[in-house]
């Protein structure tokens, strides 16, 4: 199929529906920004997530398998970590605490594991608590299958709702004719545990003879953009398209997102794999890109310290090297702002208990957005 | 039989084993406390529980089944409240705020409900949440059956531990002799739930064919005091003895409390029902009162407004009318002392997030504890 082809699909795509476009709304690049960032922790490869202990110390995943306490300027590697299989892009990813961390001090992390049957390896949440320098208690609460030698999809963001449930993604692991709309296999979901791993009774499929009955939605990709709106408690994703039809998504029970049955997205090849872009039965994104940004890590910003950001959102764009700033006005993305242009891949960002915005970028380390003075 | 023989066993009682006792660790009456109450809201009846919100305003429950909400100095009569059964010691009880309220809104409450088959009623645990001055979104998690219209023992305190897990006691509905050693029954039960009212798989009798599968642990006779120590997250339980026997317990899962197989109380005839303290595999208090103070709601103090108290337990007392501190010592009471002599029926004792003591009094209100100045 020839490029005139693709053209033809985004024409249509922009005449047949109201959803918003790069063409409609482009990110622009601000003349000027109130903020700068600090680099708080240097010497970082991909630090894939963080979690922002009640002391001020960070815990950092490194995607090689390495779990790093940095605490009044030291790095500390903790010990107790599971076997972890590092391929592509799977390896040690996401990690996030438990909402009364301060009471039970569970931490709860993702990971690709190559525990169980094949060859290979599958993403699994565990959660374990830190005693000094190394990791107690560990629990597995999910281990996908089965593993597969693929490098792709591993999803793993890990947020939880207000009433306390574990929500986690997994990516489609390069199977996106087989996982992701079969509710009876791993991958191309969002999963709802209790936070002891057990699966809530009520569950969308816990009735379904053979499902996966850990699965809240299905028709993923592969998310790893995952947070909780800070007034509605509402889980938001994104996640990556092929090339174009990256989405955002609020996370709803039982509901197919359409993957790869709909999507705004072609082939990296620029063929295009669908012809359509809705169907009845499968979700709308809230928004998406074209082309690609290619995003990782998302927070909504809620703090003080950013009166002109407060109820934005912000993702981390891994193939342009900044963070996007998506102004919403009711759930409709209605600006989108390039900050910290060539600041490098932005993998992760987080609020953090402080109420500062921090971002983890790759070959770099973490960085804090602060007022310029 | 004779008084004798009531002075006999507890001679055996105080010779056989190093439990305390009232002739070792008497009550004392403090000659002088650096506290004083204050009554903050008046004009109760049988004000069962308390909750403190966010806004520092008051729920307060009427055991004749009323829920009252107390802001700036006003009472509102809450709506939607379920059908209560007002009988004997059941009514409106207890009343918790979920740990992470302030997200999502949810309030636990306990009640005798007549719903279902049979006449009378038994304990039911609901949440809900208040939406100006009805509730709204009513869950009923739990209800006890069968119903019986027996006055006795509902127990029904509520709380959660630093898991997310929710516990509730319900006494033996005065049916000492087959509920609360029959793991198939309700009543005489401490029981565990999550937040929403499943149960968790790893709960100790989900594998057992008739279970009644919420429950944690069993032996209980009518607990009317529960509390998380702000510690260990350990959930502590007192309950009430028939004559004498009164318990302070730590719940630990599956275990067998050993009501009435084990008791060191007697009838309130004078009458022995056993002649037993202890036996294996039935868990030993770790403090019992003689005679019995007829204990209801409990509290660990650990705010700073109260230095001389921190680490004591404070647990009401509806027979003799005061409130009564405990001071430990690696889980042993040492001390015990009478706080407020002839306040009345202490119902309710709880610290509340602004760091203060709040008893809830019989006839008369709550009142907080402060500083005499």
């Amino acid at each position: 199929m020839k490029p005139i082809y693709n053209l033809l699909t985004l024409f249509i795509v922009y005449t047949s529906c109201a959803q918003q476009t790069e063409s409609e709304i482009k990110a622009e690049s601000p003349v000027n920004i109130e903020y700068t960032t600090e680099l708080v922790v240097p010497d970082l490869n991909i630090a894939w997530g963080m979690a922002f202990l009640p002391d001020e110390s960070i815990l950092v995943t490194e995607k090689s398998g390495e779990l790093i306490h940095f605490k009044d300027g030291t790095k500390t590697t903790i010990s107790g970590l599971p076997e972890i299989y590092v391929r592509g892009q799977g390896g040690f990813m996401d990690i996030k605490l438990h909402p009364d961390y301060e009471n039970n001090g569970w931490i709860y992390f993702s990971y690709a594991s190559p525990e169980g049957e094949g060859e290979g390896g599958n993403t699994a949440i565990m959660r374990a608590k830190l005693n000094g320098s190394s990791l107690s208690n560990q629990e597995q609460l999910y281990k996908a299958v089965p593993n597969t030698t693929k490098g792709q999809h591993f999803g793993s963001r890990i947020e939880f709702d207000n009433e306390g449930y574990l929500f986690f993604s997994i990516g489609e692991r390069g199977q996106r004719d087989i996982n992701p709309q079969d509710i009876n296999r791993d991958g191309g979901k969002i999963y709802r545990l209790h936070a002891d791993g057990t699966v809530p009774t009520d569950n969308p499929f816990v009735n379904n003879s053979g499902a996966k009955t850990a699965i809240y939605s299905y028709g993923h990709r592969n998310p790893q953009g995952m947070t909780k709106h800070p007034e509605t408690g509402a889980i938001w994703t994104h996640e990556h398209g092929p090339q174009g039809g990256d989405e955002i998504n609020i996370i709803q029970k039982s509901k197919n997102y359409g993957w790869p049955v709909i999507s705004y997205g072609i082939n990296y090849s620029g063929t295009t794999f669908t012809d359509i872009t809705q169907k009845e039965g499968m979700e709308q994104p809230l928004f998406y890109w074209i082309p690609s940004i290619a995003p990782s890590g998302m927070a909504f910003v809620n703090s003080d310290n950013y009166p002109n950001w407060k109820g934005n959102l912000l993702v981390g764009s891994l193939k342009f090297q900044y963070l996007e700033r998506l102004i919403l006005e009711n759930n409709k993305v209605v600006k989108r702002e390039k900050l910290f242009e060539s600041i490098g891949r932005v993998r992760d960002v987080r609020q953090a208990p402080d109420g500062y915005i921090y971002l983890s970028v790759e070959g770099k380390g973490i960085y804090k957005i602060v007022p310029k003075n």
